[in-house]
C-alpha cells in the first residue's frame, strides 16, 4: 500500500455524537485507524459476497487485537436485497452467537451494506455501536457519512429505518481499484451534487479534475472525497435530522427514487438515478427561473462525460408523478423539490404540477411499443 | 364518566424530549387530553381486535377536531403477533395511505400495541410522532412510560426495537373497567415491582390496600397508578438509554424473560412471568445475604394474593440459565440480575452460577412424566 498520507480526519457534529471520517489510501491496513473505538468481547464484520472475499481478511486482522471474537456476515450483494428477510439474517446471527448489547458491528461494503449494517445496530437490543468501512465510492462520499440507515418497504425506497450515528467512518481509498467503472461513475454523481447544491468552486475543480477522476488518480480522488465528506459533515452538524436544511443533500434524489421505484431496485446503480434526477432538478430550477438554461447543459455535459444516463426510462408521467409524491419530503401530499436557487446554493420548494410534468416529458425515453 | 379529577400530569424529562403523562379516570374523553399535540393532516390509530370496538370509536371522535383524516389499524392480540410480520402492517396501511412524516400515530391498547406501534413510529420515515393511550393496568404503569419499543425475535423477547419517546402518555382508568382480573393482577406485579427497587414506603402502601387495588377502588388505583408512573419517570429522566440505573426496572424480568421463551410467548402474561421472576430475584437476594428470607415470605404472599404465579413451569434448569444468557442486560455472556439491597433500593449484579441454579430449582414446578 502506498504511504500516501490520509486527508486527515474530518469531524462531524451532531446532537448526540461526534465522530471522525478518516480518509486515506491504506486506511484500512493503518492500525491508528482502529484505535480507540468502544470496547468489547465480540465484533461482527458485516460484507456481501462482492465485497468480503476481497477485503475481510484484512478487516478481521485489523480488528482481531481489540476483540476477543470477530465474526463475519456475508450478505447476498444488492439493492434487491435491502429488505426486512436480508436484515433478519444479521439479527440471527447476533443472537445465534449470544452478542450482547456492547458488541460492535462493522459495516463493510458499499452503501446497501451500510444502510442494513446501521438499521441492524440501531435495532439490536435497542442500539449497539457500529463503524462505517465504506468500500464503493458513493458510500464515502455519501451514504456512510450522517447516520441515515433503513430498509426499502415494497412501496418505497428507504421508508423504513432510523437515524443513528456510526462510532467512526473509516475510506480507505484504496478498495476503490476494485470497484467497476460503472460504480465508479454513480459515486462520481454524489460527488458533483456537493458541487451546484453548496460550493460553485467545487463544481469548476470536478469539471476541471473530471478525467483525472474517472482514472482513479489517487491525488484527484482524494481531494473529491475529503472535500464532499466536508461539505456532508456540515449540513448534517447543522440538522441531523432533516428538518430543514439537510434536505438540499437530497438534490436529483426525488426525480431519481421514481426512476428507481418505477423500474423496481437494482436496475439502475442508485448514483445514476440520481445522476438523472439532478438533471430534471436543473431543468425545473431553470424552468422556476432560479438558473440560465445554460446550467442545465452545463450540468448535461459533465454527467455525460462520466457516461451517467441523462434520459429517464418510458416510466410514464403519471406513474412517474405518484412514485415521487411518497417521497419522505412529500407533506400532505404536496411533493416537494430541491432546487438549484444559484450554482452554489439549493433551496426546497413545491413545483407548479404542469411544470414537473413538462420536465418529465422532455427528460424520459419514448415508451416502446 | 366520572368527573373524578385526574391525579394531574407527571412530566418525564429525557435529554431529547419532555413530555406528560395524564392519568385520570374520563382523560380519553376530556378536550384537554389532546390539546398541543403535534400537528398533522392524517393521523392513524394502531389498536387491537379486542380493545378497538370497545375504545376507538370515543378515539377517533376525540381526534377528530385536530386531523384531518384519522384512519385506524386493527391488529391480531396477544404477544404472539410482538413480530415482524404484524409490525409491517402498519408500515403498509401507512404507505398505501401515502402518510408523511408529520403523520401522528396513536397506540391504543396494552403492552403489544404500545411497543409495535412505537417501534413503527420510531421507524417510519426514519421517526414520527406517536402517543401512548394505554388500556391495560400493566401498560399503564410501566411500558407506556420511558421509550422502550420492540418486537420479539424467535430467538428473545424484545430484541430488535428502539428508544423513542412518547409525545405524550394518556391514561384513562376507565378503560381498567373492562379489563379481565387476570390482566388486573398482571398490572398489579409491575405496580408492586417499584416498592421493593425504589420506595419502601409504597410496598406498605399496596400491602394495606391490595383488596381496593383488586376490586378496581377508583381512588386506589388513581393513587398507584401515579405513584408508579412517577418513580418511573424519575428513573428514566436519569438513565433514558439503560446505561445504568434504569436497570433497575428489570427487576425479576430476567428470571421472568427465561419463563416467557421456555414457554413460548403468549402462555403467561408478561406481568405473571414477573411476578414469579420477583419472587426468584428476592430469593436470590436474601440467598446473597442482601436481604432476609423473611421478606422473600412477605412477597409471596403479597403476589399470592393477587393470584399471581410462585412458581415457575418446568423449564430444566440448563434450558432456564441458557434462556437468561441471551437477556439484554447480560455482558460478555455473564448473565447479570436485579437484586433488592433493601427494601425500596435495588442493584445489578453477577451472582455465583450454583447460586442462582439452585433458585430456578427451589421456584419450579417438578416436571411432568
Amino acid at each position: 500500500m502506498s504511504s500516501r498520507p490520509a486527508f486527515g480526519a474530518i469531524q462531524v457534529v451532531t446532537p448526540g455524537r461526534s465522530y471522525d471520517i478518516v480518509i486515506g489510501r491504506g486506511a484500512l491496513g493503518d492500525a491508528a485507524s482502529w484505535q480507540g473505538l468502544p470496547r468489547a468481547s465480540q465484533a461482527l464484520i458485516v460484507t456481501n459476497d462482492t465485497v468480503g472475499p476481497i477485503y475481510a481478511s484484512a478487516l478481521q486482522a485489523a480488528l482481531a487485537p481489540h476483540y476477543a471474537d470477530v465474526s463475519l456476515l456475508s450478505l447476498p450483494d444488492g439493492e434487491a436485497h435491502k429488505d426486512w428477510q436480508t436484515l433478519n439474517l444479521i439479527f440471527d446471527h447476533l443472537l445465534s452467537r449470544a452478542c450482547d448489547r456492547k458488541t460492535v458491528l462493522f459495516a463493510l461494503g458499499g452503501g446497501v451494506i451500510g444502510d442494513m449494517t446501521g438499521f441492524a445496530a440501531a435495532c439490536y437490543m435497542r442500539g449497539v455501536p457500529f463503524v462505517q468501512v465504506p468500500t464503493t465510492l458513493l458510500a464515502q462520499v455519501d451514504s456512510s457519512v450522517g447516520g441515515k440507515t433503513a430498509i426499502n418497504h415494497p412501496r418505497g425506497k428507504n421508508m423504513v429505518g432510523a437515524f443513528y450515528q456510526p462510532e467512526r467512518v473509516i475510506c480507505d481509498l484504496a478498495t476503490l481499484d476494485s470497484l467497476p467503472a460503472r460504480e465508479v461513475a454513480a459515486g462520481l454523481a454524489e460527488i458533483v451534487k456537493y458541487g451546484p447544491i453548496a460550493d460553485a468552486e467545487f463544481l469548476d475543480w470536478i469539471e476541471h479534475n473530471i478525467d483525472a477522476l474517472l482514472a482513479r488518480d489517487a491525488a484527484a480522488l482524494l481531494h473529491a472525497v475529503g472535500r464532499s465528506c466536508e461539505i456532508k459533515a456540515w449540513v448534517v452538524g447543522q440538522d441531523e435530522r432533516e428538518a430543514g436544511l439537510r434536505a438540499i443533500l437530497n438534490f436529483g434524489h426525488t426525480f431519481g427514487h421514481a426512476i428507481e421505484a418505477g423500474l423496481g431496485y437494482g436496475h439502475w446503480l442508485h448514483g445514476e438515478a440520481v445522476a438523472c434526477g439532478m438533471l430534471m432538478a436543473s431543468d425545473l430550477s431553470a424552468r422556476l427561473g432560479l438558473v440560465p438554461g445554460a446550467f442545465v447543459d452545463r450540468m448535461r455535459r459533465l454527467l455525460q462525460r462520466c457516461a451517467l444516463p441523462t434520459q429517464a426510462p418510458p416510466i410514464g408521467i403519471d406513474h412517474f408523478v405518484d412514485l415521487m409524491r411518497v417521497d419522505k419530503k412529500a407533506e400532505g401530499g404536496e411533493i416537494r423539490f430541491v432546487v438549484i436557487e444559484s450554482v452554489g446554493r439549493a433551496g426546497v420548494r413545491p413545483a407548479p404540477d404542469a411544470l414537473v410534468r413538462q420536465v418529465i416529458a422532455d427528460h424520459s425515453a419514448p415508451a416502446r411499443a
